[in-house]
């Protein structure tokens, strides 16, 4: 159960050269590649239509890909053009081609119906293109759960206490009182929260010096369906005024965009890049801030493995929704109802009957 | 297909501390840890009922055990007694506790129906808490085969010519022709076995020496249905009169707990516990004897595993029983009648039902 | 779905001692060894007929092979001849055993109905037998796909210019542009290939010294339905009349038996054995050949691996045949009627009901 009309992150730009790149999404092996003339990026399906070989053992070449199998050759639109020994193509002769576009150091790819694929439903994210002010490294965590469990982490920051208490998170009660002020549409979901006065995390103090000093802390975090989150967090000295006015330069602040793809049914990758928002000069920052962002989500990932395994063996029917579930709740809900109407189209787009879609050209 | 109204080792005592201790029991995951105020045990699904999270990746606290992702804390009876944030506890938040009982450096579990859980039905096995008499080290093996197998590996000893001539066993026809008298009732099996005039096996005469003598040489095995099995084995020289006036000193002899508990259909654990009965004030003696046994039982393993494969493939249907299967083939029919009692019960207990029992406190 | 009545290679000859000798074809686990009387190789199914347990734990003994478990004797019949502590030996105490004829450093394995195991439809290989004009080496690959696309593999050497560029294939078009003539009756198919006033692959320039002169090269492979295809390759300068007077003497030259045998439905055993046929007297020449045959054949696996993982996923009904699939197309044709045959049989013989059929004497 996926939905499929929809942008997922399928790698980061830098992964994908001229050799062929294979990565599995919504549970379909896919081969990348960039196309040698223009540098396009191209999205197959990874199976020569041939004899079956992953595309992914063959060569990038002038015309396309070449199976390194027996040397058939597909274009970037799934295509064969080249059939060594013979003039012919078969009509039939094609492999399934997949929207893919390059976009803030991102590779996105549509896994539904190409006709549907719109650009301008990718989310911005502007700051992975800007390195003087958001300096950045990119993560990739390889997760044994499914995305949602994924979602619901990142959408429900009362974890931070207990999951993170000696690297984000810091004191519990600090996040189980935090104001929280939650904003909703069809396909996204925002919430702002605040920890004013409170006493900052370990890794904000090793990252700047507050003399000491409470801070007013602040989370923003911004849902778009069905699994990407933009995150800005931060903290200045308490009494500074971020909140009522709106300075927040001055002390720690960082952002971070988490991307979530559906590998299988139960396996997800996690892209995330955090950005150094408070010494843009110091690339030792940067590094020091990626570390313990790591860390900190390969605490994530162990609970959400372990979350999965239980769901696995139990099901969810007999679990109990709390209070701090209220924004995990929605955004089930927003994903379902994507999912839904996905349903309800005259051709139900579903991973086994994709490869019988007409190929639409993926450019 | 487990016998559930029964109680099964399910650690040693020294492996729960304070510490979540996870452990699958009859195919259910359970988290044990000491109640911090009283030291007792306690053993809960290991699930949270928030979200599903492994309660053993949480941490113990004076109330009970507090779930390492949003901080739920459930109590020893499986109660939720702390929601962070909210004061109304939820009448559904519980998970199911299971009844436990430290005793004779074991834990106990009962996996059936808590109100039939009558601690009086524990195995006695005083061996274990006289150290002075009994010097003994604990073993633990992860077996992949059912413990039905293990079980019909103790309870048929003429496998110990084959698989351990060069320690416990000695020549094979020894053991083919012992003198063997079996008693039973409805829950329990025992045999006495007497090899008069033998030649000891290698791990008796590294123990002991018998100067070159033979020796009478028994086996006790006591089998209480379904897993557990104390043996008492020995030698001394023949001719001492060890059979007819029962003198079984100044020989050879040990005792050990064998137990074993399911972990799923085609795994087990197996706990055992040799003790030394004869060079008590040599604890290089005990070491030693420990080594021997843990050796023999890793052979055991090896056929189980090797055995558990081929029926898993074709099952025992066309297997032929022969002379020396009887004992095994009277356990295997109480085994039976166990579990068949327990399905003619108003409410089968079954582990995929289990979960909906009333929870009753497991103390 | 497999061929059963029909000689499989089990194992080379020298794998098969007096020690127990596991392997699993068609899916059976089955193991051989070697009768301390005769020297003969015995094949029987590998699951004693007591208690389940894998002969192959056990010991080879004057009557036979004994359990390693309780002592039971299984003869090289398969017929249960001694159970330890009793005289009487039950009818049904036997496991099924296979015929095995030992021919050119080969054990040929019959997997189907014995009374149909005739000698004489064995492959004859005598070059295996030939040290002196043929020095060879045996290799042996576990291939994680269907039998069937290893064979494929072999019957289409289209594949040599794109897997093998860089060893046995050299320049594709040279191989696309091969003059072909294919021949074949009800169960077999053999193709001779030549490349006249070629350049010689890497592999052969390196082995002899054509003295930069292009080659007259030629390929024949002869498919022996289901899985066994003899191969004789090689290559001469241009002109000489290799083809025309069939004087094939003072260049490269080499035979290779590839022999295929289904473990499970999705693996196999691959058997090969590269005979140097070029320089004879030089053990070191043997070597390299092996070693890049070795090496050629390892670029094999991993294509017919990555073949199976997508196929097991998609299926193969929406691939395209093109050109040179045509021997390919033919001989899957033939191994099809031999299976449908098969079936026609009066008791169809399938792994599932073959160890009730009545076992013959496997000599």
């Amino acid at each position: 159960m996926f939905v499929l009309n929809t942008w997922y992150i399928a790698a980061w730009a830098e992964d994908v050269t001229d050799k062929p790149f294979p990565r599995r999404i919504c549970n379909e092996a896919i081969v990348f590649f960039r196309d040698k003339q223009t540098g396009k990026i191209a999205a197959l399906a990874d199976m020569c239509c041939h004899r079956g070989a992953p595309l992914s053992l063959g060569t990038v070449v002038e015309e396309g890909i070449e199976c390194g199998y027996h040397g058939v050759v597909h274009d970037c639109s799934g295509k064969c053009v080249h059939i060594p020994g013979q003039d012919r193509i078969p009509e039939k002769a094609k492999v399934r081609a997949y929207p893919v576009v390059e976009k803030n150091e991102f590779i996105w790819i549509w896994m539904g119906d190409p006709a549907l694929a719109d650009e301008s439903l990718i989310v911005d994210y502007p700051y992975n293109d800007d390195h003087k002010n958001w300096p950045h490294k990119h993560g990739f965590y390889h997760i044994k759960s499914g995305y949602m469990l994924m979602v619901d982490n990142l959408m429900d920051l009362t974890h931070l206490g207990y999951v993170h208490k000696t690297t984000i998170g810091g004191n519990p009660m600090t996040h189980v009182k935090a104001e929280m002020d939650v904003t909703r549409d069809e396909k996204s979901l925002k919430y702002v929260r605040w920890m004013i006065n409170s006493v900052p995390p370990p890794t904000y103090t090793k990252a700047v010096d507050f003399g000491g000093s409470n801070v007013d802390r602040w989370q923003e975090f911004a849902f778009s369906a069905p699994s990407n989150i933009l995150q800005w967090s931060g903290a200045v000295k308490t009494g500074t005024g971020a909140r009522e006015h709106g300075n927040r330069d001055g002390g720690f602040s960082l952002r971070i965009f988490h991307g979530l793809t559906p590998e299988t049914e139960n396996t997800c990758f996690y892209f995330f890049t955090p950005a150094n928002g408070y010494k843009q000069d110091d690339p030792q920052a940067t590094e020091l801030l990626f570390d313990h962002i790591a860390e900190a989500f390969m605490e994530d990932k162990i609970f959400c493995e372990g979350q999965q395994a239980r769901i696995d063996e139990r099901g969810e029917s007999h679990l109990v929704d709390i209070v701090s579930d209220a924004t995990r709740v929605q955004l089930r809900r927003i994903i379902k109802r994507m999912f839904d109407e996905e349903q309800k189209q005259p051709v139900p787009v579903s991973a086994s009957t994709r490869h019988e879609i007409p190929i639409t050209v993926a450019k």
